[in-house]
């Protein structure tokens, strides 16, 4: 008889189903719970105050759902308020901050000049600047550079064209310049938004068409990091091929919405979301 | 003296100020109570029965406050919600949809061949077909259009910008083929989301440059149309002129970021505003 840990994960919709994709890949025998608050997102403009209290709530529910450990797939609640998030839980918590920096670290290992790190996130999240000191700790030089579009763009479908390809490029343009000046030369892009990682075959493709003078660039996606994180604390188990994936979905807004553009950032079919009022 | 009436506005965000700017030059004896609901915006993407529970809370928060008057400066929550909240509501309730609706059948009746209209508005907005239904009692056929975008760019500040220009192009090109596909012919352009008016000299440029050949459009703002229909409600005061505006501003989110961003849509200074938590 196997254990089946249960794995409760939060984000503000479904960009943390890019994390739960590569959960099921590298822990396919755990017990998984997805809560997406969509009836409050966008976390990433939102106050820390207020993002503490909805990732509070969040927790609290997945913990009374039976959870035994939280991962935090939101950048932007990893990065305001995974402190509270620790204090309030009786569960070990995982956020996606951390695990993306080691990713940076490992990259930059190879490289020992490579020591520039150039991170795309939300407002909140550069506002917190949660990345530059995870960065800092591991002697990696952070420039962080606020996106607000990029999601947007993503939700609209615009993951392959003209104008999300030249809003990347204004933005690079920006952060490439904004870092030089402050003596940061990066060599590996973090994906610290969950959204992203949809256009990263873009981003591979403006910084090649654009930026191949500043050399090239390793993509970190936060997401894939912090998967492996959480599969570390786990022993695989060897007899999972015959059991089916086990998975619950919550959602604080529209179930038929969550169904649909969910399933594109899973990657599966998501067949059943239940609707949850956490009291907004 | 003067009766003073107490107005309340309430808003998503800071959209709404649009309105209470045009009202501020039509009805400047009022008192004015405006909540913009950030902790909880956009309700542009969500659905019909978080939009409700979300303005029915705002709305009781406004009437607890004393106004004697509801606006609905929100044109999603217009759109999805004023039945519930004239439900819910023991004073008078006015929302955006029917006098952005008005003022097209005005322009229109200059031109009694001219009963087109393009709605541009949210995804929420444009699923509820209120702005169609709102024109067809009126003998005017409208075609609604999605722009998911226009939000996150006005918010980002590229209000006159060539992203916004080509994401314009791009959205009015796929309007007037479906319009035409649907035998609707638009030569008004209603502006159905109180963000739009802050972009309205580029919608003009881009109509100009582009679309010349569909002929010259009027383009509407609701927010302008909705003031107007306040204002006829009240015996306009003659000795206004020696008192000062009365304006409190209430929040979900963060205050200083309403200061900031909300000084920009009513273009005056915002000195003060009160956090509100209205249990989200």
């Amino acid at each position: 008889m196997s254990i089946r840990p249960t794995i409760g994960i939060f984000d503000s919709g479904f960009g943390g189903l890019t994390v739960m994709r590569a959960l099921l890949d590298l822990v396919p025998h755990a017990r998984y719970i997805y809560l997406g608050d969509t009836a409050r997102l966008p976390y990433g403009s939102k106050s820390r105050e207020t993002i503490a209290r909805y990732a509070v709530g969040s927790g609290r529910f997945l913990e009374a759902q039976g959870a035994d450990m939280l991962v935090v797939a939101c950048n932007t609640a990893s990065a305001l308020a995974l402190d509270v998030l620790e204090a309030e839980s009786r569960i070990p918590v995982i956020g996606v901050i951390e695990p993306g920096a080691a990713a940076a670290q490992a990259a930059a290992a190879n490289n020992p000049r490579a020591n520039g790190v150039l991170v795309l996130a939300t407002e909140a999240t550069v506002q917190s600047h949660a990345y530059a000191r995870a960065c800092s700790t591991r002697k990696l030089a952070a420039f962080e550079k606020a996106c607000p579009l990029l999601v947007p763009l993503v939700e609209e479908g615009w993951t392959d064209h003209p104008v999300t390809e030249e809003v990347l490029r204004i933005y690079f343009e920006q952060a490439f310049g904004d870092a030089k000046a402050d003596g940061i030369v990066p060599r590996t892009i973090l994906l610290g938004c969950t959204h992203y990682p949809l256009i990263q075959p873009l981003i591979a493709r403006v910084l090649k068409k654009h930026f191949a003078v500043h050399g090239p660039m390793r993509i970190i996606d936060s997401a894939v990091a912090t998967a492996q994180r959480v599969a570390g604390r786990f022993v695989m188990s060897t007899s999972t091929s015959n059991e089916e994936l086990d998975c619950r979905f919550f959602a604080t807004d529209s179930i038929e919405k969550f169904q649909r553009l969910g399933s594109r950032f899973l990657r599966r079919p998501i067949a059943h979301v239940q609707h949850v009022d956490l009291g907004g």
